[in-house]
């Protein structure tokens, strides 16, 4: 016990008045968020129910043309599972007027757009309807720089920030949500076909046992024997958490002023 | 000295050596950033030439539609000045393409989505070209929140990021950018005709001289006396500093986990 992953008993209610204590503090009317038809999503959206009643959590279905038909019908069935309101908005035009902008990128490339795009199309929605946004990210992916910095990555709040995948899933089951949600293969949805775990490489057990065996400082050796891992393995990841800190961050300012109280943006 | 702004002799090398810094250990080639024709653009473009040569710089200028043609000539002749090789984009098609999948907003609505799609058109250049995103904002406007979240708030360094605006401007004479750039009306370029200090009701003389004030927890007495303000002036500008506390934070995430080392993204 606290040296592999595992929900505590409390994390649905300190969530829960996590969410309630931003609105309020903001003097925001409620959340909007993306929903994608994941279980990440899924959870977020059910906690913000749960915390703020439906009528003040505002969903959006973002989908990048007809290639994602099957996760968008998905969508609407956590959307009306949860009694919710939602739009469904098609991001492609905005996302092709980008691209023809610019230089031909990798599909990497087109999925950071998308998760742009997404991001901006949530703080408009935000904006008009007097809401915080409401990211969606978990502990796994925020560790490993799994998102998109400033699409994914940019929300006001992250309620399930402090996650696990597998503690995610621990969480829904706990909030009741139905078994296909919560065994459906993740997917970031960057493109078609995509898997988390074909592009982590490593099925999400396992790394959460490797990133928990991290953050309490264990050595290769007892991580090797928690996670039935290869050294390598674990030096991957290692890379990975080192490589995306700066996703973690602000923008990083030199310290160069006589005095610095009241800003955290520095190095 | 102290309590009032004022360049500090180190800044310019200090500034120099924390972009090589940042660009060597990322191993990236270079920067990009997006050049307005105003003076905060300059400098940094200025700096990162100092810092990494020329050819290391690749700045983008990045129009509304028409609207600002006086400002693109002016940007262009800060590249022409410093020997850089530059693209103009103009954002206009990706602005209102997102802009027609989403309810309608006021002209802030639109500042935002322009400094969103900027950052977008940045990351993607950046990739592109293994690059890292140089964003162009001072202190005042850290300070004061008068940025875009995710739009010319996301960035991965801010050079001038600890200095006043009046202290880009000394550094700007330091820099030995010509008088026309220094002089120039300030503006965010939100809007046409709109004007920063308009925006802000207050000069930044006396803006920088309220910020330090509060920066060195000074009492509205002193800072009345320093910046001759009003002490209404004093309260909203204090108001301005705490309500944009968000913007200057990474997102929001409740500690629900048993251990979180490695993740600065919580409350």
């Amino acid at each position: 016990m606290g040296h592999t992953p595992g929900l505590k008993p409390s994390a649905r209610g300190v969530i829960v008045e996590f969410i309630q204590k931003m609105v309020r503090s903001a003097g925001r009317d409620g959340v909007t968020l993306g929903v994608s038809g994941g279980i990440d999503s899924a959870v977020c959206a059910a906690l913000g129910v749960e915390a703020l009643g439906a009528e003040r959590v505002h969903p959006l279905i973002l989908p990048y043309g007809g290639s994602d038909r099957r996760h968008v019908k998905d969508a609407i069935r956590v959307c009306e599972l949860l009694r919710l309101k939602y739009n469904v908005i098609d991001i492609k035009p905005a996302c092709d007027s980008i691209i023809a902008l610019t230089c031909k990128g990798s599909r990497v490339d087109a999925g950071n757009i998308r998760a742009r795009v997404r991001m901006i199309i949530l703080y408009h929605e935000a904006r008009c309807k007097n809401l915080l946004v409401m990211g969606t990210g978990n502990k796994s992916e925020i560790l490993i720089g799994y998102f998109t910095k400033y699409g994914d990555g940019g929300a006001d709040l992250m309620p399930i920030g402090d996650l696990y995948k597998t503690e995610v899933r621990e969480l829904a089951n706990e909030l009741k949500l139905p078994e296909w949600i919560i065994r459906k293969t993740p997917t970031a949805g960057l493109w078609s076909g995509q898997t988390d775990e074909d592009e982590i490489g490593m099925k999400y057990e396992k790394l959460d046992r490797v990133l928990c065996g991290i953050e309490h400082d264990l050595s290769d050796e007892e991580i090797m024997r928690i996670a039935s891992v290869s050294r390598e393995e674990i030096l991957r990841i290692r890379e990975m958490v080192e490589r995306s800190a700066h996703k973690r961050m602000v923008p990083r300012i030199p310290k160069v002023g006589y005095r610095t109280v009241g800003i955290d943006w520095r190095e």
